[in-house]
């Protein structure tokens, strides 16, 4: 069973397994760990214990980590988007950071900034971390994840291209969608054949099998870490297929009302609508 | 006074004023927050108590804010910098991050990793953030400055270029020196006539006055927080001059053995040798 962190009705916070329309409440065993990076820490997920049963439509989503330590994307990562971009061909993952405040869950709603209408959807599968370490040689790799999520790497393409660095457009609150479920190795199975697909307003933009990846995700995870030790519940976003908004004619922009999904065969699907910025933040 | 971070002889970390070669140890008050980052959170550093005096000879000195919420850096920031790199003229500044695990202290070494030779120095201005906020005005945004330190932005300058994103080369361990001490505002005094002054064993590579940034502070506080909130503790390092080792014929890089220091006027030097990294990470 896929697993989720959420907010119980009485505010407090938990995770656990969920099936279906049940929610199988591992936080509330005494001595858990308090949260799902501190329970991939802890050891394997299948040794959780299960917890009380509650009703899923009772608690609020959070992403899926809703804390990692680190956050790490992968720019241009299938041959499509990088041709689209005019990016030229690298011998190893392009890659940026986004904080952890720009994540938000399944059902929450995308920001549009006020200081922007270039709000550009990327659907993304993202990978979190299991077993930390540094210098992971790539043959090690996959037995480093704890489980897939998809991702909506929500980007101001503006405030990207400011300048070569693409920080400032990747990490505006609220763009960062997680979600909705933690799905293991185990569960999802080869994921080569499977699509990730992006939906406007139930329109396909974005359709691509995973295995079409330039960097493959044991690649990635053996390149980032040679640079950086990664710690369970650490995530990264593996990129995303071609046709982003930005680079159709006209530009397809996000805004208030839309509806957009990223689905990913047995990780699920993630869904979320585009809000405007509140004037007072 | 300025203020410091550090570990006691008995291992556990502090924080207070430093007064030559006496610090006092604010965090040993009690009900004091519990570390300096906490303590500029709770208001204004001038209102910590003292605490009991200590030989700063008996501590070992962290990272001004060991453990900063977040780490934004400006690439590019002086235009000697910019030329020598060969970048375009930009309307905003060119921003990316480092990871908390990346900081060292005044006096730790600098780490050149197995992977690369290409170890080059930054020295910089970096600010610490007082109060926090999100779209700071620039008229505002001084007021939001707790204080300022040196900073060496060491890079690995073959893992910044392996594409168009800076990350990977600004993110090694043992990279951000970060030292010795927070100078306030009111005791740093105005800056602009103010040298960053980079020394690479004795001798002078970087020597720039800060009043020459292409973006000065006020500016960069408002450009950062107009796409992330800003947070009590978190660090912007302001961009290096001109000088670097990358851009030398022949370039010069840092080698095990090597004695950087970044000079800043009021705001203190701060001094790191340089290791190659241990074969067993």
């Amino acid at each position: 069973m896929p697993y989720v962190s959420f907010r119980r009705v009485d505010g407090t916070t938990s995770y656990g397994r969920i099936d279906h329309a049940t929610i199988h409440d591992a936080g509330a065993v005494a001595g858990a760990p308090v949260d799902l990076k501190a329970a991939i820490a802890a050891g394997p997920l299948s040794a959780l214990a299960d917890g009380p049963a509650i009703a899923a439509a009772d608690v609020l989503l959070l992403p899926v980590i809703p804390n990692p330590g680190k956050i790490l994307c992968v720019g241009h990562n299938y041959e499509s988007h990088r041709v689209e971009t005019g990016r030229a061909k690298v011998d190893n993952p392009s890659i940026f950071t986004r904080f952890a405040d720009t994540l938000i869950a399944d059902g929450q709603p995308i920001v549009r900034p006020l200081v922007s209408e270039h709000l550009d959807f990327e659907g993304e599968l993202a990978i979190v971390i299991g077993r930390g370490g540094r210098a992971i040689a790539e043959q090690d790799a996959m037995t480093h994840v704890a489980g897939y999520a998809c991702f909506n790497d929500a980007s101001i393409r503006d405030w990207q291209w400011h300048t070569s660095q693409f920080i400032p457009g990747k990490n505006f609150p609220g763009t960062g969608a997680f979600g909705p479920q933690l799905v293991t190795p185990q569960e999802a199975g080869d994921l080569s054949g499977v699509h990730v697909t992006t939906r406007l307003n139930g329109e396909i933009v974005q359709d691509q099998p995973i295995g079409d990846m330039v960097f493959p995700i044991a690649k990635i995870i053996a390149y980032v870490s040679a640079f950086t030790a990664l710690s369970p519940g650490d995530v990264i976003a593996t990129g995303t297929p071609g046709g982003v908004g930005a680079k159709r004619t006209p530009p397809l922009w996000m805004k208030a009302g839309d509806r957009v999904e990223v689905a990913i065969g047995p990780v699920g699907t993630l869904t979320n609508h585009v809000v405007d910025e509140d004037v007072a933040h």
